[in-house]
């Protein structure tokens, strides 16, 4: 008999995707869509899209990685910021609508564990993936295991405060570390930017853009676009000599949507982590290297996940 | 046949003392002295002190606990700011010169380890030492092991830098955590505040002052002093609020020599550390305490560690 597939959902702040994977991590079909906003449109779209898949695949098992506060036995969604679950048993209620066993995860772990399992964090013993995106997702994997902390929220490096009375933050704090470090604070930055040196053209101004647009004006070597690239660079090697001091991993991965420009501002970084790090000289640094599945991660690694559920302690396949 | 003693040794930038400790963890005889400057010095001070136990009773075992950064094997010393050994097989040289089974490890990592064996973490399954002295010193156990990373230095919080272009540190560094958060850094805050203040009368002024003295006058109502101990417990609330978020602990205890004066600070700093976490009101807030041990922490934690050389995988004791 052929094993059977399973699928992997990554459930974001405005986009849902879902894939159906091979035990050997291969994609072989997949759909999109957006977030409904509402708790049941939520919960039925899930069942549609695997409903859809029933149609042409055995299913054994269903995965589904989200942004927000998981319970450490991945059962309840604590809080999401962007999406409907709030203090719900999640798991059990898309296992009961689904008929299939589910598997919840936070999604930057499953991204992490699709790394490990299938990209570039394969064989590591300690290691951590940095997600630079909107904001900051950090996962610890440690002897084969997500580190998780006791409650399940571990490691959260995004709202660390790194400036006195710094930039206002969305979870109501200021001068978090993702106000000044993610693809948000390099749009917020050139934006400043602009406003200090409003004598200094740049193709940036007068119009909206986006912390993309900014990276690809660097890239054309506009000013005011690489001043604000190398105030990131700089926020994001003393975020990286923050999780060698306080994690001190082998391999640092950087994921997330900025993973894909990180020549324009990577070097930099890793230069200010090592000067950045206590007991520089007497010390290994971490390899630091861009994950590899791309926007694939958290569907892979969580579909790999819920194939987990399918082995017996006999069975590993 | 009764089990033979073990002797912990607790080596500190100034004093070391050593300890003959039971199975129970009962220290039943204990000798200090300064450290030496040199090498030499060191070690046989090491070895005049074993050898004068070793007159009365008989020893299994040695442990020694450094501040200093280790490889994660704990054989070898790679750098300690106060202490002559640098990049040294310090644990075979030492085992060596006594002629008995030795076991190094980290100061900090041999107070945590006493306290979860001894003292007031008995039964944590994941928590921190967070150790308040010159500097800061922090242990993360997770599952009954210490947490170690990849290196063996994590968790490093001293020198996360916190204020941009703030106080310079002894590392090189400027706005490192420790210069805000620690005894010494409660010395310069008052400092700065009897020079910003020079018309506010103080018990503290026109007089050299330690981090304790000014805790002493705040118990007294100096204004001075009262105002520099809720500086230190602002950031000691910012620094738990990383502990929090970046490690996710069941429990903090708060140890080393500021420990005993935590009824002044540490109800407003654990006020300050609720409301900074991320995502408050939607997760668990981790006990915190204080460490039960004292000083003798490192040396019992040490001591014990050192006893589990002796013990074969079917002699637990």
């Amino acid at each position: 008999m052929s094993s059977p597939v399973t699928v992997g959902f990554d459930i974001g702040g405005t986009n849902m995707r879902a894939g159906v994977m091979t035990k050997t991590g291969d994609i072989i079909d997949a759909t999109a869509m957006e977030v409904p906003q509402s708790l049941a449109d939520l919960e039925q779209g899930i069942v549609t899209i695997v409903d859809r898949f029933r149609a042409s695949y055995t299913i054994g098992a269903v995965g589904v990685a989200v942004a927000g506060f998981l319970d450490p036995e991945c059962e309840t969604i604590r809080f999401a910021p962007h999406l409907p679950w709030r203090d719900r048993q999640v798991r059990a209620e898309l296992s009961a609508a689904l008929q299939l066993p589910v598997r919840l995860e936070h999604d930057a772990n499953a991204a992490a564990w699709g790394e490990y399992r299938f990209g570039g964090a394969q064989g590591q013993d300690n290691w951590v993936l940095f997600a630079l995106g909107t904001g900051i997702g950090a996962t610890l994997m440690h002897k084969g295991e997500i580190y998780r902390g006791a409650f399940g929220t571990a490691p959260e490096f995004g709202h660390i405060q790194v400036v006195s009375n710094g930039r206002q933050c969305a979870c109501g704090k200021r001068g978090c570390l993702e106000r000044y470090c993610s693809g948000t604070a390099l749009e917020q930055t050139a934006r400043e930017l602009l406003a200090a040196r409003s004598a200094d053209a740049s193709m940036l101004r007068g119009r909206e853009f986006t912390g993309k647009d900014v990276m690809n004006a660097a890239r054309s070597g506009d000013a005011i676009a690489c001043a604000a690239v190398a105030d990131v660079a700089q926020w994001l090697g003393l975020a990286l000599s923050m999780v060698v001091d306080l994690l001190d991993p082998g391999m640092i991965l950087i994921g997330g949507g900025m993973s894909i420009d990180h020549d324009v501002y990577l070097p930099t970084a890793v230069e200010v982590m090592s000067e950045n790090i206590v007991g520089t000289g007497y010390r290994p640094l971490p390899i630091v290297s861009t994950a590899k599945l791309g926007g694939n991660a958290g569907m892979i690694g969580v579909a790999d996940l819920a194939r987990q559920l399918l082995l017996t302690p006999t069975s590993k396949e």
